[in-house]
């Protein structure tokens, strides 16, 4: 068995504490620690899970010590033990960090919070996965952003993208943090049109023609995506969920199976054992999608807190250049995660027995 | 002055009773009274602001009295004092109603709920005012759809439509009925694309090239609009402006004066001492609509419960041929209940004093 990559996770809060626990499933990684700031009922049950923790500064080490918690360093010590750090702090803060990272001659994964300039490279593993082996730095993108790439992916591979307009109808706030940031009883659209996922998109696919408006609803848990799509051709409906079947990281739900909202995708997730009820595919409403000539319109679900943990798996990987294809590196992570094509039984598998 | 239009309103609910108030407002017009099925809270509101009260059914009289409430008669001694009723029932109900409107020989307004076939013309004033007159039965459109002929009706005046692609972010339910039939922390996409607002707006303007999506969200008052617009031409964002500053019954909100969301349009209303806090204007965006070459993109809100009111003011004017030209009647029905182009003073027209 090959040396394993020793990963640092700086951060351990809505995706640090996913791609955390996600690394400690891969046979070929070793999550050497994680590091934050805050002593509170998070970091506690890190430690309770057994996660070696460091803290940001070592001026902070009192703070934990009076929370009970007994740091094993400070974030240099934990840099010194790893051969890459996923940074999973907040918007910003990855720039303050970064001379340390150089000190310690570690890789670095941003999130999609950094500008695309910050990383000089973004990514999504089934779009990028080859540019981002041996380079020093990668963003992964954002969740809608990861969404929209998987997606306008698919139909681009299948040669049926011309041009995409999308509005994305987002969550609120995080669950874990309603309490202080959420909306009650109205919408907020964005200021600007475009939204940024449309541009952030082409950070990785340059050659998308595509547009994105947002909004912010009032609930807390998942972003909903409504597209038109015009296609290179007249393609049938068949054609076009066959494009999206055939793409990793892209799992169906009907209306048919009681699928008919956010919430049940998410007591779907509860019911299929999901630690924490994520969920890291694009959930694609498959009786839903609706082709006319050249135009397609679909709807799908994007778990905000848990898509893109997939992604920072596969960028630790290409950083690295231990697996230099995409398609073993999403395979060991999909498998390992236990991700799904499909979350039930495809229609046409299922035995219907009558008496 | 001429004879007064002598109005019934059967179904004093969201619509029934904003129809009703709107109707005493005008001159050339006469509520001879409202009816209804069920003697609570809100039918009691209406006698207590001297409506002329008439019960659906003589079975249902002694129901209204046990509540305390002594209706003027039923639903046919309305109909043989009146001209025209606005039928504001549930879906559905007014083909049941209709063996009774014949008898009385009264013309008839219903709403969107119904179809088109039913009344065989869908009415928006401002894009076929003309089409209705001294016609037997007309269909106000429903709120959203409304919306749509106004704005989509405001860029094909202008010769800038060339094809439309929306999504309606729906409002759960009226706040009436928030505490039964609300959703909580969730989206709910429609099962069907397209949506059905589209194709209803091309009974209105059948040449339209529109295709609408829509999903319900967690809040009670308000659709929210998102359009990709692909125009015949570039035009640039002032000419857009200019197309929908001219056209009626649109009135542009901004994001500089801290309307952000669909509360605040809703706490304007308020303000501006609206009744009901009603907004009989479909509310634009000005400073969120972008253009990019021959695409536009924009959203609007839309109060659900109010949109139609003035719509079914014109429609009386309409069936009745009392007022032949769209212009005449939406200008008599825009003042009496003193809708805006602009709800506060358009930015050019404000004096700024500085120290």
């Amino acid at each position: 068995m090959p040396e394993q990559i020793r990963v640092a996770v700086n951060g351990y809060g809505v995706i640090g504490k996913r791609v955390a626990d996600a690394v400690r499933l891969q046979s070929d990684m070793e999550l050497v620690g994680v590091s934050d700031r805050r002593p509170d009922y998070r970091i506690e049950s890190g430690v309770v899970r057994g996660l070696p923790l460091f803290v940001s500064d070592a001026e902070l080490i009192e703070d934990f010590r009076s929370a009970g918690i007994e740091p094993a360093g400070t974030l240099d010590d934990l840099l010194a033990q790893a051969d890459v750090v996923v940074d999973c702090t907040p918007k910003g803060v990855p720039a303050a960090n970064l001379p340390r990272y150089r000190a310690a001659g570690v890789k670095v994964i941003v999130q999609g919070g950094e500008a695309h300039a910050f990383a000089g490279h973004s990514f999504v593993a089934q779009a990028n996965y080859a540019e981002a082996l041996g380079r020093e730095m990668t963003r992964v993108v954002s969740c809608n952003t990861t969404s929209v790439v998987r997606t306008l992916g698919a139909l681009r591979e299948a040669g049926l993208l011309a041009r995409a307009r999308g509005v994305l109808i987002r969550r609120a706030t995080d669950p874990w943090e309603s309490h202080e940031s959420g909306i009650m009883d109205t919408l907020v659209p964005e200021r600007h049109i475009p939204s940024h996922q449309g541009p952030d998109a082409k950070d990785v696919l340059p050659d998308l023609d595509v547009v994105t408006m947002a909004v912010k609803a009032a609930h807390t848990h998942g972003h909903l995506h409504y597209w038109f799509v015009e296609m290179t051709r007249e393609a049938t409906r068949d054609e076009v969920v066959e494009a999206f079947r055939r793409t990793p990281r892209i799992a169906f739900v009907r209306e048919s199976d009681g699928i008919v909202a956010l919430n049940s995708t998410q007591e779907l997730m509860r019911d299929l054992g999901r630690p924490r009820g994520d969920m890291w595919e694009v959930a694609l409403w498959e009786d839903i999608l609706s082709v006319s000539g050249r135009e397609l319109y679909y709807t799908y679900e994007v778990d905000n807190e848990a898509i893109v943990v997939p992604e920072n798996i596969d960028a630790i990987r290409a950083l690295m250049g231990t697996v230099t294809d995409a398609e073993t590196s999403m395979r060991m992570t999909d498998e390992s995660l236990g991700m799904a094509r499909e979350f039930l039984r495809p229609l046409a598998e299922r035995q219907v027995t009558r008496a």
